[in-house]
């Protein structure tokens, strides 16, 4: 028979042997639960939605996936309206419009899945068309305070102080504070998203190449040159807002984000989030015209090369595309596939603490069957994760399939053992084992599993 | 402006509130923790394969979905060859064929995850167009033994009986023994696939209706009754081994099924799955060609009609269209989606034991804004999920709040409990508040929450 090629398609090629998909799952588990510990609740939406939905804000349609009929549509002119969804902010939007009323506001969800985008991939980039995004954010109905800004950074420091991913910082700053920025420089509404743009990318150019941009667009070199010195100077948080008192005495817009940002600073330090963890930082511009408050971005201290882990922002209307109740929020999104990879290739990724490969049980004489399926009972029983080799195969072949799959423990009994009442149990990793009687097993099976943990 | 109706497409809209979102993520939870007390390992699979993959062993492409982009494919003609899996056996071989050389054999996977087909969806019946799938299996490279066979009803014992459903029961048949029957019958080879399709459902049918189906086909009278007479005599395990011990006698084939069968109910006891809950069942049959050893049907006692809710069987090579190497295996898949749905309609689903909206620290007074960020400070350092009411509101407005997003406690504290270092803690189920002194905060939180569960 000819055969078909076992491939996998270009960006829809992140897939993992059962270990690393171990080492995936503990992050998404860890991230869950630190979005939990703040109150957030789980939904999920479909992949699919009509897609008038997903073009509503004029997203960029070459990126969207359609899905129709492999082999013609029977009739079925519902089914092929649909696409699949982009991000996770879209159908959050749809969700909270059509159940409106069914919710508590504030509506604080989180959301891990897949999305799909036609870009092109690099998978050395960890750059894929299916990719998973975690998400959080707060939706208020009606009106939203500032407190929920200040309460982000603290849910984003939970989750990589969670992670033990080394120093991070989670940089802030505020749209407000920017336009009103622009403003004071006179740089027009028109050239404004442009400024933004090569503001945004400022740190991965040289300043020559950001001065002559800036200047490109029409601004006096002086002024590229201020803007230039605003966003790449560091200094502390204080320091900053201190700096950027001086331009709040000259634009009002300005003194609106200076206050908003002071507010946030502030109420981030009663969260406990430490000044070594986050800092104000004009470098962060967010290219989205969307957010209208407080935006943020996080980088690894020691891995600038992986760009921002973690990027969100406040914005004052979510779902007016869908209805015309107003729902001011903020949220962040983390691109898990991308993380993940990044973290894998930069050498960030523990190895797990617990597999869940504990306990192989041996079934080195045929004639012992029902007592090997005995102590696997007793061990499943027992809550231990536990293994039977089914097979018929020589004792050598059977631990070099408990190391290949990672199991922790062998339990290996015959005609010797078996006549004391007994069972050796070895660890895998020390290749030690010892000997206890059957009354002990799963006693001394949860002490081996301790040992090796610590 | 216009606004877009916000709306879910036909067949992709088995959505919940955060609620059911919940109960459902519990339910995986409980599934997945089943999984790996057996030794399953988790793997996932990209949502889209390459077309040719997917129809490599001639599925249905009217129920598949093509992705393509929505405006016009740039010149990419690798994505679009691809379109979403329909089930995860297909990506499963896939798999196996590609990593052969990397993984452990016997390999035992298991996959949670979408799959999306083009049926005609019917939310009242649970059938879905996009659904969540939990399948396992075991495969072995050349060769698997019968154990995996009679392991496997113990592992869909141990999924059931954690998910606290009511009784159920797990029926079993094999495919070599129903063959050997209709050889036996003189049910010609051409017309046996319809034959086993018209057995297949004749539970569901009047005993008159497969009597007559199986006539038409051409089998004498006296066959189809005999046949009818197989199919629906329901009698305990070892009476319906045993009265088949007959047709052994008479075809090779048929013996040899009775063989299989009878080692895999023996070693299912050795498993300690009651005989309750497990049986040999004629009425069995699978409408798939594909299985060639035991198979499995699970029905909930007390709601038959919700049909099988776990199936699955035994297949002699898993990855013939993509490698020469062969790969037997045997597998269950569990319709989560459809069974999450009819366990609700049946009011099966149980209220959580722990929900992650364990503690709402009310805000009552915005000049205590320190003292209550501190409370949620010191609850989230102690690992308790604690929401802190953000926006300024009545406590009534508040209350409301935590009782529609069920949180268990609520914090209550202003100027008097303050002065005396206490804070007021209310039990959201009996309305019961006590004070307790903030030095006792978390011990007394804990035990609040203990207390509530019992």
């Amino acid at each position: 028979m000819e055969k078909v090629r076992p491939a996998l398609l270009k960006g829809f090629d992140q897939e993992f042997l059962p270990g690393e998909q171990l080492q995936f799952n503990a992050l998404v588990d860890s991230i869950r639960a630190s979005f939990e510990l703040f109150g957030f609740l789980p939904i999920e939406t479909p992949s699919a939605e009509r897609r008038e939905i997903l073009t509503s804000k004029g997203a960029m349609e070459k990126e969207i996936y359609a899905i129709t009929r492999l082999a013609g549509d029977p009739g079925d002119t519902d089914a092929a309206r649909g696409a699949l969804h982009f991000d996770l902010t879209v159908p959050l939007a749809r969700y909270v419009a059509m159940r409106e009323h069914a919710l508590a506001f504030p509506f604080r969800r989180y959301q891990i899945q897949r999305v799909w985008r036609g870009e092109n991939p690099q998978a050395n980039k960890g750059r894929f068309r299916e990719f998973y995004q975690c998400d959080i954010d707060i939706i208020g109905k009606g009106e939203l305070g500032y407190l929920a800004e200040a309460e982000i950074p603290s849910v984003i420091y939970m989750v990589f102080s969670g992670m033990q991913i080394g120093d991070f910082r989670i940089r802030l700053n505020n749209r407000k504070l920017l336009k009103g920025l622009l403003q004071h420089f006179k740089v027009s509404e028109e050239i404004a998203p442009e400024a933004f743009r090569i503001m945004d990318k400022a740190e991965k150019e040289t300043h020559e190449k950001t001065r002559a941009d800036l200047q490109a667009l029409g601004l006096p070199e002086a002024t590229a040159a201020q803007i230039l010195k605003l966003i790449v100077e560091k200094s502390s948080t204080d320091e900053t807002l201190d700096k950027l008192s001086f331009y709040a005495d000259k634009n009002e817009l300005a003194a609106q984000g200076l206050k908003e940002l002071d507010q946030v600073v502030k109420a981030i330090r009663l969260f406990e989030v430490p000044d070594s963890a986050f800092g104000v930082d004009l470098g962060v511009v967010r290219g989205l015209d969307y957010y209208t408050g407080t935006i943020y971005e996080t980088t690894l201290v020691a891995h600038p090369e992986l760009g921002s882990i973690c990027s969100g922002g406040r914005y004052d209307d979510l779902a007016s595309y869908f209805t015309n109740t107003r729902l001011p929020g903020v949220g962040i999104s983390i691109g898990l596939s991308r993380l993940f990879s990044r973290m894998k290739d930069a050498g960030l990724l523990k190895p797990l603490e617990k597999t869940p490969a504990e306990v192989l049980v041996t079934t080195m004489d045929a004639k012992y069957l029902a007592r090997y399926i005995g102590l696997a009972n007793e061990l499943r029983r027992a809550g231990v994760n536990t293994e039977l080799y089914l097979e018929g195969a020589r004792l050598g072949k059977q631990l070099e399939y408990a190391s290949k799959k990672g199991f922790r423990l062998a339990l290996i009994a015959g005609e010797s053992e078996f006549a004391k009442d007994a069972v050796q149990i070895k660890n895998l990793r020390t290749q030690i084992p010892i000997e206890v009687t059957l009354g002990r097993l799963v006693e001394a099976v949860r002490a081996a599993l301790l040992e090796g943990r610590t």
